[in-house]
């Protein structure tokens, strides 16, 4: 596939996170030379090059930026500790170690950019089925708010940078190596172990992606000439109650699922419309639900023996 | 007047700058420990402390930060080059040094958060009398964006840090040691030479404060208990051609304004409601228009003789 474009470069930050390191396959087949970021290199290899890098030393990843001058960057790394992130501080070094590591990447002569922003940069009091350019964007969160922020000073700095940007706003996900403290794995994990999953009311409807089809929906993002928000999502919306019975189905554990048992104060429907992904950039997601469940719960099986 | 508070201490960022050198003296009449930050350090006298640091090196400010342990911060530095400022880069390294300056600040036990916003981040397609907030903000310049983004970070952090925030959106200003291809001096300097001062039609209606008042204003901020945004004024509109006549009255050279001369697609009125200013902040400025300018001539026939 590389032969039939020029070469192209690409920065991916955040690359041993949950999406990032979905990220690198579907980026390689698109014939990128992929430069790795994140604090622990792992083996480079072809196409693939890791570099260990702590992107809050403004420095050190000034000095990536301009040694591998790439064409394009995909900006995952993000501060992401489950329950904390939400009104971190970190939220603040993160807004300015992104705004660094643009301007170091369109003043080693980069042109594309595509970064990571949130469904929580809408308005969850009227969220709904959220549209780019129509729900209001009023974060109640810090992280919500820096997202935010930084999307604005991006798409302000982009034209005079002549950077395209791209900004894809993540709805919920999970997949293999979550954080067990995430929604998915509080669900299987329990089950697994034959006790209890405790829910919330469990009605709330939200829109579940694979991490693999988030990454493919980046990589897709990157690798076209879509600029602005584009909500990532399947274009499903499931209630978190739907998400646990197919997860307890699959185990034979139904009977462990407790709705109710946990508080909650979320919004009753909050999913993206995905015409743009879908439209706009082409991308459909490769995992259903159910089978994306499955993928999920393999890997915590091999985990658990 | 100091024993009449506990010692309050502030930073004073941008001290001297336009503002910053006139917000010493009425931040010393308040009564505070006043510690001016700027790259050249001036003579530092009772309780006036003057640090050599440049802010935008992130581990030297945090050091100032830490060693001070101030109770108050003013942050009036930004990048301000005339012309450039409206889209330079720059304003992305001013976001990212202001947000790990209010931090290590919070940090550091800091308690009042005072910060220089602009009338850049209204809407100017609509804005006419400006309303803190009722106006639409919808900044058009990169400079606008950046601190309206700062803004925002800002005002989420400040609960969690348990900081009061207070944000002076700073309209028009002129006075001593002004840049000289700012609007005063470009009015100012030809008369004083004898040459043609050329203008735009003149038609916009402006609010013009002199630098020692907004820095009074801005002093009278910070020493109070006002959250959030606070417009600048004096809540006088002039045209920008009355500005030029009062110059040239002055100087007895209405005959050299040329008003129609350069280009300008400006808003036709563009000022702060000042209500918060006046009766919740309780400043009022001691320069009228016509003393404020002859203040400006006098330092400029200083320079010119």
């Amino acid at each position: 596939m590389t032969a039939a474009h020029p070469l192209r470069r690409v920065i991916l930050t955040g690359a041993s996170g949950l999406i990032g390191r979905q990220a690198i396959a579907p980026l390689l087949d698109r014939g990128f030379e992929v430069h790795a970021v994140a604090r622990r290199a792992e083996a480079s290899r072809g196409n693939l090059h890791w570099h260990a890098v702590d992107l809050l030393d403004e420095a050190s990843a000034a000095s990536l930026v301009k040694d591998v001058a790439a064409s394009h960057l995909l900006h995952l790394a993000w501060y992401a500790e489950p329950g904390k992130f939400w009104n971190s501080p970190e939220n603040l070094r993160w807004v300015a170690s992104s705004l660094a590591l643009a301007r170091a990447f369109a003043e080693a002569g980069g042109t594309d950019l595509v970064a990571a922003g949130s469904c929580a940069e809408y308005d969850w009091d009227v969220a709904g089925v959220c549209e780019e350019d129509k729900t209001p964007l009023k974060p109640h969160t810090l992280y919500g708010v820096a997202k935010h922020a930084l999307r604005q000073v991006l798409a302000a700095y982009a034209p005079i940078a002549r950077l395209r940007l791209a900004w894809g706003r993540i709805f919920l996900l999970y997949g293999p190596q979550e954080h067990p403290a995430r929604l998915v794995p509080s669900v299987i994990r329990p089950l697994l172990e034959g006790r209890e999953a405790p829910l919330s009311h469990g009605a709330q409807l939200r829109d579940f992606l694979h991490a693999a089809d988030v990454a493919g929906a980046f990589a897709a993002l990157l690798d076209g000439a879509v600029e602005g928000p584009v909500n990532i999502g399947s274009g499903r919306a499931a209630s978190i109650r739907d998400l646990a019975h197919i997860i307890g189905r699959e185990l034979g554990r139904e009977d462990l699922i407790r709705p109710g048992a946990l508080p909650d104060h979320s919004p009753a429907l909050l999913v993206p419309d995905i015409r743009r992904l879908r439209d706009e950039v082409g991308f459909r997601p490769a995992f259903s639900l159910e089978e994306g469940l499955q993928d999920a719960i393999l890997w915590w099986r091999g985990r658990s023996s």
